[in-house]
């Protein structure tokens, strides 16, 4: 809150163009186009919110035409199709393979109008041609539910990062980039976006991404000033803390500040350009020395006014540069004839006419400022990461099975071992395959993959770290102590079409809660979208798990997580919980090939009993349920009791339970099941793991009691069996407040049997 | 990754101390002192991970005084023991209001320590006396289960900040001053946890403090350097980029770097003085004037060794300024007799029997060091909220009760009439209550509060916000587009006891699952300590609900936050969904009076048919369930049919169902219940709110169909009624991915009946 108005002045949007990078590579000829394109992409965005007739105003706007529910966004708009244009003149000029990521919210009429100007839109979806009906067919579905959504959705060609939930722009442009030494990720953020945590932190990653394996990716904050209805915070600081932020994050911003649109134009097209010119200048001199460092990378702060080029004031309030323009920024055009002729008159501001003439379509001297096929950003491969994945080479997980001759007589650490498998997936996979963790790659003893791909850092490096800091500017392992920014990456990773891991402690895995369900979400919409193939899947271990944290405390026991994956598409979340460690093998086995899931895998990392061989772990995990006859005394007549159990500790006090009551019991007839598909106990019309009921019946009869052990909290299992057959027969006993687990630790029993 | 020698010297933490702020303010016999204290506080925090005997050394160390199972941390425990012993002089010097708030992970062995020295651990729990008996049970009932946490739990005095979960020791700091013109937040954050998303935006929450109304932050960025495995970013990236950093984050940085310790105790009480003395000036100026401002706040970047003062190499590995001191510093000192040795000159080190003398305690002139009553950290009242908390001044609820002549007839929207009350609050409680919002508050339609209080911003100011932009320094109504910080500023207010409200799109609530669980397990674990007194309840309305967001899309569409409260103890969450405006009312009512709860309300936003006048829905509301005999057809008859509903647009589908099954079946006896408190759902046994069986019976019966129109997933419902008699008849039609709604929007029915 300064009263210096020269500082005040400096960071408001209006005005000449004010800019770091001096320069003027366009000339009038060519700002003239650009002047055109801009206008092209600006009307198509206001028709998407507001016609559903009359496409090209080749009437006279009436109030019929306009849509009976005006929805979507303008506010962000023209700066992001500013940018979007811009950057496709370089994309031709040093034919550079590059991705548009658009953060702020609601950005889709400027992706889907570069889309459809570029003619993706067209080849994607044949029906929405380049001419006027097309044009009408596209405006008509746009924010129309079932239709074109308001983000940059699935159905976006060209989109990875859909941008309805905020704050994962940067973290997602990093991931695509990772391994990809050839992509640039031009990544549009919000302000808004900006002022999330996940967002705050991501600006981070330049400390893992090196210059020699990896792409890059140029951030442009787009200061639009304003959110829904608040200024933004790093639109009202002053300009000199705005720098200095950026040159903390490591970045070099460069400015773009103004809103008159010729020297605009000029200052962005050199800016691009100067950014371009360092990513290659940085990737070049690494490349050239084999030497990598963590130079500043660039990045560009554009400020425009939020809603540029809509009328300034309407009514005597403000609209562009101010919050009014975020969404439907005249609400009552329908209804309000002087409304109506306002929208017309800024409507026709753009001329429609002129630019898309006769066939309304953009001349083809305006088209050639777009590259052209796969070189599109709105069609880059990449983009649709399925088509480019290759299978990763997997090593035989029955080579790394943990011997057992007599069930729960060796104790040893799944995890430990399974590290070893992983360990070796790392070394087939050099350029394909990643691990993500918060900082406990080590705590979840999964130490030994650091022998095949050390931690990415290219941060400084102290001479301590040479005794065992196993830190690698090459690193395979990425890990930074902050659980958005890892899942972001891995997100943009498998995006992109290769694949990766997650381990994290159980507890705090419900930090991203939210963004794991938007994962969920967009996988379960790319089945519906013909021309999207599928990904490699999510895959998430948890460990540190609820039933080990006594020492660490409450904060650190939580096994909600799966309740969160429960409640999403069938389609696409799978969860396991293997019993022991050639269990955990054979699932990892299968999860590392499946693909568009989100697997959850719950498996502690402490040292427990063993039960099953290798042969027997890949018979019960292919099965995901079965009797285990070696812990069961029913055999050959009907069960008094069965003892079911989900989770590896809650594995192994099922079985001390069952020897216990055996002890004082010795007549009963007890049979043993166990779980590790955890959709097995739904009904097969549920999911597509389910059981039958009568298959549920063959495992757990229908008048028999059950007493279910279960990792996590019981009503879970309650909740996934409630059809089934002798429902009432079941007596969870798994983490919840009220109730104590059937056995604490500490209180187990050796099991004798 | 620099090659400059120098560069990386300067961001190493050893040698004489290097500061920001020069000085030397203390005496050689004060440094004495504090060395002395130094090293009481270090002994007791060693001793608390490994000794369960000998707990002064006064025998030589053997195998059998150390603990059977070494837990806690040390790694992060000398810096701040440093950090508070030296504000303790500053606290005495200048009769400071001060609160301290511990960041980094497991951070317990510092505070507790201090707390020890300063007496008030012997105060709370008397058993843990000063002297060789209370330190010997101090020191074993440390990180044992059931006994001392090892983070700042609710057991430890003076702690509102527990630190299990990482990233929110700055947004809760906030939380704790604003509104409190005198206290000082003295917080230490760890360079671990500031990796977090969380902590990274939180920075910026002083462009929310003003320095009249509200107190002040003073952040301690504590460079230990490593995490558990890794090292930190900001301990790694450039001294010039760490500074630009904090000043682009709008902060004055004073750096405190080194680790000799005798000039860092003369660095420390400067920087720490200065500080003091800065924040003082400001506040001073803003208040003198009356001219609110935006002031660079002082910070300080202290960087030490990790495990300062433990042994630099062990075995020739490193431990001090390493990770490996992160945790037990020493592990097998119980196995191997060579490091039971090393880790008892270490302990000897610290000269237990000189600084505890023969009393086993410190003596009077080292306790002079510290304050004394409730000047003491640990002792401030300010942490024990509930002490402070007065009831809000609430405005009759009744006055503002929407006119409903006639059920369903008329159109309003509920949540546009509870601003109204909302305002009120705000009116009628100018100090102790706020409202937070991701800027969704005017979206949220309760807009009418700014008639009370507006937007709180201390950022710039343009000439459009007088165009409605309603921002004031003064503002009582937080946004910030991070429903991390909103929530953290939240939870400190409350846990210093005030009130206070968050509104959020029902979707990206789920953006704080995590938070919001450790909100609920700090309250639960309060009510286990005695001297704990109830602070009021967390309040959080989520709206823009999942019926109504087709037009945002898929990831504007997620109830399941329901879910993960649900998991929480009954002891602390309450659910409501009110069926219309006066039921609205009435809840909110009920919350805030409340404490001690998490209270989730959910209600659409949205203009709906209002079916309760205010009398009913004072007695609806009351009983929290109920039938609604005016939609119901079985007066004095068994029911063929229970049309039953949870949520303002599944009340208003069930009853244009029945109304539809009315056309066409007139002789149907249908009844209506409706559901508003969710855990009358669930058995008594379970929850205080629940049903008893026979109520259950009264209202649903046990053998009659009941179709049950659900807000969220259907397997809510299932999972809280799984034990009621009759549970088979129960059909839940909710959001679920594979099913379909009992009726979807826009295929609305008007009511008839």
């Amino acid at each position: 809150m300064t009263d210096n108005k020269a500082e005040i002045e400096a960071i408001r949007p209006f005005g000449l163009a004010r800019s770091t990078v001096q320069g003027e590579p366009l000339t009038k000829e060519e700002i003239q186009k650009y002047n055109d394109f801009f206008k092209a992409s600006l009307y198509l965005s206001l028709g998407m919110i507001y016609l559903r007739e009359n496409p090209l105003l080749r009437e006279p706007l009436k109030a019929e035409h306009i849509k009976a529910r005006q929805l979507g966004h303008f506010g962000s708009a023209p700066g992001q199709i500013f940018t979007y244009m811009h950057f496709n003149r370089l994309i031709k000029k040093y034919d550079l393979d590059a991705l548009f990521i658009s953060g702020p919210g609601h950005g889709a009429p400027a992706v889907l109008s570069q889309a459809y100007l570029e003619g993706t839109y067209s080849e994607v979806y044949p029906e929405k041609t380049e001419d006027p009906e097309g044009m009408q067919v596209f405006f008509k579905q746009f924010s129309f539910p079932g239709g074109i959504g308001s983000h940059a959705t699935p159905e976006t060609p060209g989109s990875i990062h859909e941008g309805g939930e905020l704050g994962y722009s940067v973290s997602h442009a990093f991931g695509t980039v990772f391994d990809h030494p050839n992509l640039i990720s031009l990544t549009m953020v919000g302000d808004g976006e900006a002022e999330t945590g996940p967002l705050a932190t991501a600006w981070h990653s330049t400390k893992f991404l090196n210059p020699i394996c990896d792409g890059a990716v140029l951030p442009v904050l787009h200061l639009n000033g304003y959110k829904i209805n608040n200024p933004t915070l790093l639109a009202r600081i002053t300009h000199k803390e705005l720098e200095q932020l950026f040159l903390g994050y490591g970045w070099q911003p460069y400015f773009v500040e103004g809103d008159d649109i010729d020297t605009m134009h000029q200052a962005m097209a050199a800016t691009l350009e100067h950014c371009v010119q360092e990513i290659k200048k940085f990737q070049k001199q690494a490349r050239d020395s084999g030497v990598p460092f963590r130079p500043r990378w660039p990045m560009i702060v554009l400020r425009t006014p939020k809603g540029w080029t809509a009328p300034r004031q309407i009514n005597g309030h403000y609209l562009e540069g101010f919050w009014r323009s975020h969404q439907v920024p005249i609400t009552d055009a329908k209804t309000n004839p002087a409304s109506l002729k306002t929208l017309e008159e800024w409507m026709r501001s753009y001329e429609p006419d002129r630019i898309f003439g006769k066939e309304g379509r953009i001349s083809a001297e305006l088209k050639e400022l777009c590259p052209t096929g796969l070189s599109r950003m709105s069609a880059n491969p990449v983009a649709n990461g399925g088509q480019l994945t290759k299978p990763l080479k997997m090593p035989d997980f029955r080579d790394y099975a943990i011997k057992v001759d007599k069930a729960g007589a060796v104790n040893e650490g799944a995890m430990q071992n399974f590290a070893k498998f992983l360990r070796d997936i790392v070394k087939n996979n050099p350029t394909n395959f990643r691990i993500w963790g918060p900082d406990e790659t080590e705590s979840n003893k999964l130490g030994a993959v650091y022998e095949a791909g050390k931690k990415a850092w290219l941060g400084e490096y102290f001479e301590e770290d040479a005794d065992g800091g196993n830190l690698s500017p090459f690193g395979r392992v990425m890990e930074m102590l902050s659980e958005h920014t890892c899942e972001g990456w891995l997100e943009g990773y498998l995006l992109t079409g290769r694949h990766g891991f997650l381990n994290s402690y159980e507890p705090f895995i419900h930090v991203i809660d939210s963004m794991v369900n938007q994962h969920c979400k967009w996988l379960e919409k790319c089945l519906e979208v013909e021309w999207r193939a599928k990904v490699p899947s999510l895959n998430i271990l948890l460990t540190a798990v609820v039933w080990r944290q006594d020492h660490n405390g409450f904060t650190h026991q939580d096994p909600g997580f799966l309740d969160v994956v429960a409640n999403k598409s069938p389609e696409v979340v799978r969860i396991y919980l293997p019993p022991d460690g050639n269990c955990l093998l054979s699932v990892m086995d299968h999860c590392f090939r499946s693909s568009n899931y989100v697997n959850v895998i719950v498996a502690d990392k402490q040292n427990h009993l063993q039960f099953l061989t290798m042969e027997q772990a890949v018979e019960h995990c292919t099965k995901g349920i079965g009797i285990w006859p070696q812990f069961s005394t029913d055999a050959g007549v009907e069960p008094d009791l069965v003892m079911a159990s989900c989770g590896d500790v809650s594995t192994h006090e099922s079985l001390a339970a069952i020897d216990l009551l055996l002890q004082h019991f010795p007549e009963l007839k007890i049979r043993c099941v166990n779980v590790v598909d955890m959709f097995k106990l739904i009904s097969h019309t549920d999911h597509p793991h389910g059981l039958t009921d009568a298959e549920w019946v063959a495992l757990f009869t229908d008048n028999t009691p059950i007493i279910f052990n279960f990792h996590s909290y019981p009503w879970l299992v309650h909740r996934l069996t409630y059809k089934r057959p002798g429902t009432m027969n079941i007596h969870v006993r798994g983490k919840a407040p009220p109730l104590v687990p059937l056995l604490t630790w500490g209180s187990l029993i050796p099991i004798h049997h």
